[in-house]
């Protein structure tokens, strides 16, 4: 059941993966290769970290130290194991616990980035969710609420600091009220289409903490081609750098 | 200093337009082919018509009853000439008024579809204003601002009526807040590109009175090849069809 991958066309990263949960997909490439980088940035924290697939990627790009904070303990261990294997334990920390406990813990103003790649639908009775545990946990806002994203940022990030999301064109509106709400100014979206002619299905959106307004809405990617190749944006994306 | 050109490309479109005013741009060719039209549309209203370009244009797309309102006198001039040269006065009434005291003498739940392409810059008295009264007014938010834009959908639209806006992409997140403010849903929105590879410069979004959430972000339009020249996706908008 467990597989090590290499990280797509990242060469020298591997990464290990269950094939009964959750696994990395492409939005876990494109939030890293979205958000803004440079030499200032020294921490950046990565929400419901997964089996790491953000943090692996984001030590080709940066010298940063990374932290990584995963609820499961059975994600917690296989992106334990992707450090381990890729020799990146001075770099990248994965820490199990609730991001809210953590947010508790930690000082304010820690970080100069967060990522996150949160639950997508909003989590209710109702709805059909998956009687595996870890991908229910992966898929719907079932203990992580955007609103708890967004007040741990606040406290969190240093004044200036980013958080980088990864979400669904349709919940837009509502991102980028909350980002408002908690003094995350909206400076840069990508929207990703799945192909020419088709809606976006794919949001990436960048906020800096007390940053004045002043939005860009950068040139759009689009994934796959007409055949469902890959598309060379995306490509280039999947090679290490 | 008068010249009465053709609507670009609509061959039997013609439209009155002085040199030393503010003329139509992309903009008023991009909403009324932006916006959602179907055979229960019966009244629409565009504020700050201008010249009237956009009722022109909504002409040739629809059969609902037009109204155009324009506060400057020399500009609803030039639209009452361009009607009667179009032979367009059974469905097109330009009013002469400042909207907000027309939407005051007008009943509630009126209109099936409001288009605006409003002033962009927000109006400071320090900002760099044209002084030409004329222009000034078209490209400031000098009468009107974006809360007033609102206001006004809510009391004029219909139950599920839409409002469709053209504006600058730095202003997306104020207009979404501003839009579920006053109960209109976004719904739709589509991000126009100079070029490939560039950030978009113009944003085209369409609320829904009382609507539900369920935003869709459309396939993106680029305006000029690498030559300069219109792409082909343009060109067709700038045919009369």
């Amino acid at each position: 059941m467990k597989n090590v991958n290499y990280l797509l066309g990242y060469e020298n990263l591997k990464i290990v993966q269950r094939k009964d949960m959750f696994r990395f997909s492409l939005d876990s490439v494109l939030l890293p290769n979205f958000i803004t980088l440079n030499s200032r940035i020294h921490k950046i924290l990565d929400i419901g970290t997964g089996n790491a697939p953000i943090p692996l990627i984001l030590s080709t790009k940066t010298n940063a130290k990374i932290i990584g904070v995963e609820i499961q303990e059975e994600s917690f261990q296989l992106a334990q194991e992707s450090v381990k294997l890729n020799h990146l334990e001075s770099q990248i920390e994965i820490v199990c616990a609730d991001i809210k406990e953590y947010s508790k813990m930690t000082e304010t103003d820690t970080f100069d980035c967060i990522t996150c790649n949160p639950p997508y639908f909003p989590y209710s009775k109702t709805s059909l969710v998956n009687d595996n545990e870890a991908k229910t946990s992966a898929r719907h806002e079932y203990q992580l609420e955007l609103e708890d994203i967004m007040k741990i940022s606040r406290k969190l990030l240093k004044n200036n600091g980013v958080l980088a999301l990864v979400h669904r064109p349709e919940r837009l509106v509502s991102i980028l009220e909350m980002m408002r709400k908690y003094n995350i100014e909206p400076k840069k979206i990508q929207f990703v289409y799945p192909k020419s002619g088709k809606d976006a299905n794919i949001l990436l959106v960048e906020g800096r903490k007390n940053g004045k307004p002043g939005l860009k809405i950068l040139s759009p990617l689009y994934s796959h081609n007409e055949d469902g190749s890959y598309t060379d944006q995306i490509k280039e994306y999947f090679e290490s750098r």
